[in-house]
C-alpha cells in the first residue's frame, strides 16, 4: 500500500468528504485487496460510502470478498441496481461462496447466472456441504493429470500455468478417483519418460469433503505441504484446500472465539448503524439480565438477614467476583482443550481432580485472606469466618462447574465459547449469594 | 496417526501404566510430531511421563519443539542428564529458538554446543531480535542466487533440494542485499539462458528483521507466496518467513488474547502441577480481589441507605452487570480493531459518538424494562426510577470506557486484551454501585 492504514483513515476522515477522496482512490489503486477492505471496514459510514463510490468497479468484487459481512452489507445495500452487473463481471464460485450470505436473493440470482458453466458446477457442489465443512471451502484451480502420465506431461502442465499455493500434481484414475499425489519439485529432476506414479508423495494426507474446516485447516498448516486433496466418500477428488483458505479459516474461527466471549460475532462492524449494532447486542444484554435477576432473587431470600447485617451486602460483589474469576480460569482451559481435541472421557476425570485440587489450594489461601480483611473491616470475627467459607465454597464450585459445563455443553452442540461464561458466571454468583447470606443467616442473627 | 487422538488418550489412560505403552509408542511412530505433542499434553502428568520414557530419543527433540512451554518443561525437568546428548543431536537454530525458554542454563549451553558453526551464526542472529520481532523467527533454508544467475543455474539449483514452502528464488548482489525475487514456477517455462533477474516478481513484499512478528506473519498470509524475504536495515537478506511459521505464530497470538481474556497465557498446561497452575491463577485472583475490594468500599460509604432499603442490595448485581456486559461488548469490538490496526486518533471520535449512541439506545431500553420489573417487584415506584437511570448511567459510562481504555492502555503499551476486562468492569461496578446506590439515598431516605 502507498501509505500505512492508520494514515489513510486519517486523510480520509481529515477530509471528510471533499473531492480528495478520488486523489485517495488512485493511490489505493496499487494496494491488495484485502488491504482496501480493511481500510474500508476502519471508516466511519459516510467515508466508506464515499471511497466506496470512487473505488473503480473491477475492484469492487474482490474488495467485498475480503470483508466481514457486517460492513460488507452496508455497502451492498448502498450500491445502485444498475451497477451490478459491472461490478459482477468475472465472478467465480469461490467469490460468490464468501459473498453468498450477503446477497439478497435478487443479487445472488443476478451472481449466478454471472458464473459460467463451469463454476456453476463448482457453485453447486460446494453449496452441497454447510458452511462448517471443508467441502464448502475448496479450490478447483489445481494440477490433475490421468494415473498412467510421464513427468513430461507433469512439465508440460507447469510450463502452462500453477496456481498459487499449489506444490503437487494430483493424479486419478479413469474415474476422478484420487489415486496419488506429486511434488512439482520432485517432477523437475525426473527423468522425461518416467510415470509420474514412481514419484509419489506416500506421507500427504487427504482431506474429505464433509471433515469440519478447522480440523481440516489445521491439517494443511500442519501437513508441510502448500494444498492438500479434497476428497467425497466414494475417493472422488473433489478439489484441494490450501494454505492460504486454511489460514483464513483458522484465523476466522479464533476471531469468532474472541468475540463469542462479548456474545457477539466475527462479522461485528466497527461502526455499525447504531439500531443494527443495538439490536445485535440487545440479545446478549437480555440474556444476562435474566441472570442477573436470578441472582437477585436469591439474594431476595434474605432480604431480612440483609437488613440486620448490612455488611453482607457491602462484602457480596468480592464472593461473587471470586467465584466468576476463578470458575472462568477453568472454563478457558477446558474451552482450549475441547477446541483441540484433548478433552476425552478418560482424562476428565483427571482434570477435575487437578482443577479441584488447585481450586482448593487457591480457595483455602484468598478464603482466609478475605475472612481476615474483612474481620478487620468490620470488627466481626463471624463475618470473617462466614465470608471466608463462602469463598471456599465458591471457588470449589467454580472449579467443578468450569470442568463440567463446557463438556456439557460441547455434547449438546452448544458452543462453550459463546455460552459458557454466561451461565458458568450465573452458577457462581448463585452458590456464592446463597453461601454467604445463608451461612450469615445461620451464624450471624 | 494410526488413531485419532481421542482413541489414544482413552487408551493410554485406560491402561494406565502397563507395559502396554510399549505398543502406543510403536503405534505412534508414523506420526506427525505435532500430533505425539498434542497428545502428550492431552494426558495426566504420570502417563505422560511413561509415554515420555518409551517415546525414542530420535523423536524427543522434534516433539518437544511442537509442544507449549508449560507441558514441554515438566518434560524437560522429569529427563536425566545422561540422556540429552542424544536427544539435542542434530539440533538446528530455529529448534532452539523455540526451545530456548524453556532450557535450564546448564542445557541450553549443551544445546549451543551441539548446533554446527552454521547453526550457531544462524542462532546468534536471530537471538538478535527480540521474539515480538520478526527477525527472531525467520528460516534460513532458501534458494539464493548471486543477481547476475541465468534460468539454468536457477533449474540446477532447485534440482538439488527445495525446502517445504518455498516458492521462489531470491537474488542477491555481491554485498548480499536483497535484489529481487523469481518464482520457480516462472524458472521452468524460461529459454536456460535468460537472466532470472528478467522473471523478477515485481509485487512480491520484503520484510524488515524488526517488523512485528504478527504483522509481518499476516502480510505473508496474505501474499499469496509461500514465503517473503527478511532483510536487515541495510536491506541485506537475512532469510525468509514462510506461511508455516507464520500461521503458527498467527495462531499463537490469538492463543493468547483467548486465555488473556482469564488472565492466563498460552503456555498454561491442561495437566501442570497442581502448586505451579494455583500459582499461575493466583495472581490474577488477587487482582481481581482489588477490584472486588474497591467496589465494596464504594458500597459500605451508603451503609445507612442500605440498611433502610434493603431492595436495593438485593438489586445491585443487576446494575452492575449490565454495565459489565455492555461494556465488555464495546471493549471487545474496540480491542480486535486496535489490533487490525483500524483505529487511530481519526476515527476515535466518530468511534465513540457510534458507541455512545448505541449504549444510549440500549441503555433507555434497558433501563425501562428493569425500571419496571424493578417497580413491580418491590411495589415501589421510586426505586423504579432510581434503578432505571442507575441503569443507563452504567450503560453509557460502559460504552465511553469500552472505547476509551483500551486505546488508553494501548498507547501506555499494556495489553488490553489482557488487562482491559479487569479495568473496564471495576469502573462499571463502581459507577453503578454508587449511582445506584446514591440515587437510592437521594430519593428513597
Amino acid at each position: 500500500m502507498a501509505e500505512p492504514l492508520p494514515d489513510l483513515i486519517e486523510e480520509i476522515v481529515a477530509d471528510n468528504g471533499s473531492d480528495d477522496i478520488q486523489a485517495v482512490a488512485e493511490q489505493l489503486l496499487p494496494a491488495e485487496d484485502v488491504e482496501i477492505a480493511t481500510l474500508l471496514e476502519s471508516l466511519p459510514v459516510e467515508e466508506r460510502m464515499s471511497l466506496w463510490q470512487v473505488l473503480p468497479d473491477v475492484r469492487k468484487l474482490d474488495v467485498l470478498v475480503e470483508m466481514r459481512s457486517d460492513p460488507r452489507e452496508v455497502l451492498i445495500s448502498a450500491t445502485p441496481d444498475d451497477k451490478w452487473s459491472a461490478i459482477l463481471l468475472g465472478i467465480d464460485a469461490e467469490d460468490l461462496l464468501e459473498l453468498m450470505d450477503s446477497l439478497p436473493s435478487k443479487l445472488l440470482d443476478l451472481a449466478i447466472q454471472a458464473l459460467d458453466e463451469q463454476q456453476e458446477a463448482y457453485f453447486r457442489d460446494a453449496t452441497q456441504f454447510p458452511d462448517e465443512q471443508v467441502g464448502h471451502w475448496i479450490s478447483h484451480e489445481m494440477l490433475v493429470l490421468p494415473l498412467n502420465a510421464k513427468v513430461r506431461d507433469g512439465l508440460r502442465l507447469i510450463r502452462r500455468n500453477v496456481p498459487d499455493h499449489c506444490d503437487s500434481i494430483f493424479l486419478v484414475n479413469r474415474s476422478g478417483h484420487f489415486s496419488a499425489a506429486v511434488k512439482l519439485t520432485s517432477v523437475f529432476g525426473a527423468p522425461e519418460h518416467l510415470p509420474l506414479v514412481e514419484l509419489t508423495e506416500e506421507s500427504m494426507p487427504v482431506i474429505k469433503g464433509t471433515d469440519d474446516s478447522t480440523t481440516a485447516s489445521l491439517l494443511v498448516q500442519r501437513s508441510g505441504y502448500a494444498a492438500l486433496p479434497v476428497i467425497d466418500d466414494n475417493n472422488k477428488l473433489l478439489g484441494r484446500h490450501d494454505i492460504l483458505s486454511a489460514s483464513e479459516l483458522v484465523n476466522e474461527n479464533y476471531e469468532r472465539q474472541v468475540m463469542a466471549t462479548a456474545g457477539m460475532d466475527e462479522d461485528e462492524d466497527l461502526f455499525a448503524p447504531v439500531a443494527k449494532s443495538a439490536r445485535n447486542r440487545a440479545l446478549w444484554l437480555g440474556i444476562n439480565l435474566l441472570t442477573a435477576f436470578m441472582a437477585s432473587w436469591f439474594i431476595g431470600l434474605f432480604e431480612a438477614t440483609l437488613q440486620q447485617v448490612v455488611a453482607l451486602a457491602v462484602l457480596m460483589p468480592v464472593v461473587a467476583s471470586m467465584g466468576g474469576i476463578a470458575g472462568s480460569q477453568t472454563l478457558t482451559l477446558i474451552v482450549r482443550g475441547l477446541a483441540l481435541g484433548q478433552i476425552t472421557s478418560a482424562n476428565l476425570k483427571a482434570l477435575m481432580t487437578k482443577e479441584l485440587k488447585v481450586g482448593g489450594v487457591n480457595g483455602v489461601i484468598w478464603a482466609l485472606v478475605i475472612g481476615i480483611v474483612a474481620f478487620m473491616w468490620f470488627s466481626d470475627p463471624l463475618l470473617g469466618v462466614v465470608i471466608c467459607l463462602a469463598i471456599f465454597l465458591n471457588i470449589l464450585a467454580a472449579a467443578l462447574a468450569g470442568v463440567v459445563l463446557p463438556v456439557i455443553l460441547e455434547k449438546l452442540k452448544i458452543d462453550p465459547a459463546l455460552s459458557g461464561s454466561v451461565i458458568l458466571t450465573t452458577v457462581t454468583d448463585i452458590v456464592g449469594f446463597v453461601a454467604f447470606l445463608g451461612l450469615g443467616s445461620l451464624f450471624l442473627l
